[in-house]
């Protein structure tokens, strides 16, 4: 694709999303019928189904040739990321919408071959429109947001789930609460791209979730590569956007190396 | 002091919350210098001492006989809760405000010897401006909120910082980590007064902390308890609002006893 087609799917990305916000805002004053998927900390409500089928038929339509992965499943089972590929959550954060009505946000990466293109990131309640473009440069709001520079551990903010702290089934917590110990601060958004959000403009300095999606990192890796930030398997490993339930740590450039090396190596 | 009375110092108070915020935005556009307190994950700024220090010259100017405890240091050494006692946190969470920008309240609690009379907490950023007069109801934005209904504890979200999870030196964390695993899930927003406004307006259902001093708690008290929720030490003893370094405990009616019970006093 040229790069003037590449703006025309940017922009049409972009409206997608805003429209997408404003039909959840009007939800609010709608009652939401919540349903469960597999365990009771994952609600998913009617509005996360509606808000993904609009996606779909909407690129559908404008793309037929765009493949599309979605975390309510109403995408295809993909096997390969040839192409061009969208992948989209449509409310990130979904107990926090319902228990809350904010802190949850729309994702959407889309990736050509296997490489993130544009990411975007709206944090709906905030108004707060996080996005970039590879190579491009990464925005909030249309303000350009700098390159991330390295932050010692002590003076860190990372973002971390207390039940990653505590004995688990996926981490040792002697690594996880080392870590906690050593960092200036902890916080816990319950939002896993908009934490990401939040890394790439520098209001936390790291995030890690031991059980995440493509969805929930396909528009967080864009924006933060952009900027110059890391975003990795807990080994150091790349992402995969294929697979299901990864460990994912992001953090600035330098402290993602830090607290790789002296941390989840050691 | 008559009904008529206490109605004009809750308008003053809230006029003097929403010019002190008024002035915390405005700064944003400032840089901010920023000093350490006795340990730097106790960050404070230029910012939290002016406000403070706006507010007590205003409250002592309107009503030479108040006394005012606040956190910056500027009002007194208080002994006693005799009288009428604004207790004051001009910015809580500091490391917020220095860091995100967003995601940390004013704080405003007005006691009549030793008993909450009015209490405003104020998120800047979101422009949410909470409220509560004893016996006159609780409010966000002018908007009634409802009595606070119990919860079960596999259907509740409760504010936990990771540090308190992980083993500490103020509480077991084999009953922290219990309740970690046991809740619906967890979240530290890193503003005590904002997670008690949060508590308040029905977005989540508890929240701990083990190290907060009065002017963390002052104003979510008042709410939390106008509304029917509990707010006390981690083994239900009544919060004091003259010592510092306080554990508390709040949470909605039923769901506090419930944790008490379940988990502290086991």
């Amino acid at each position: 694709m040229e790069k003037h087609d590449w703006d025309n799917v940017f922009n049409f990305a972009k409206v997608l999303v805003l429209d997408a916000g404003d039909q959840i805002r009007l939800s609010f004053k709608q009652k939401l019928i919540i349903d469960f998927k597999e365990n009771a900390s994952d609600l998913v409500t009617n509005m996360d189904k509606q808000i993904e089928k609009f996606f779909i038929q909407k690129i559908n339509e404008k793309y037929p040739s765009h493949h599309i992965l979605g975390e309510e499943g109403y995408g295809e089972e993909l096997t390969s990321l040839d192409g061009i590929v969208w992948i989209i959550d449509p409310i990130d954060g979904t107990m926090n919408f319902v228990h809350m009505q904010r802190h949850f946000a729309i994702s959407v990466g889309i990736y050509h071959n296997g490489e993130g293109v544009i990411g975007f990131i709206y944090d709906v309640v905030a108004d707060d429109l996080y996005y970039a473009v590879k190579g491009g440069g990464a925005f909030v709001n249309g303000e350009a947001l700098p390159p991330l520079k390295s932050t010692e551990i002590g003076k860190a903010v990372i973002g971390i789930n207390a039940a990653w702290g505590i004995e688990n089934k996926r981490i040792d917590s002697s690594i996880t609460s080392a870590l906690i110990r050593d960092v200036r601060g902890t916080r816990s958004f319950g939002s896993a791209t908009l934490e990401m959000a939040y890394i790439a403009s520098g209001k936390i300095d790291g995030y890690l979730s031991m059980r995440l999606a493509p969805w929930d990192y396909a528009a967080g890796k864009i924006l933060i590569e952009e900027l110059g930030g890391k975003i990795s398997s807990v080994s150091g490993e790349p992402l995969q956007l294929l697979t299901k339930q990864t460990p994912v740590f992001a953090a600035k450039p330098g402290l993602h190396e830090y607290i790789l090396e002296n941390y989840f190596k050691k």
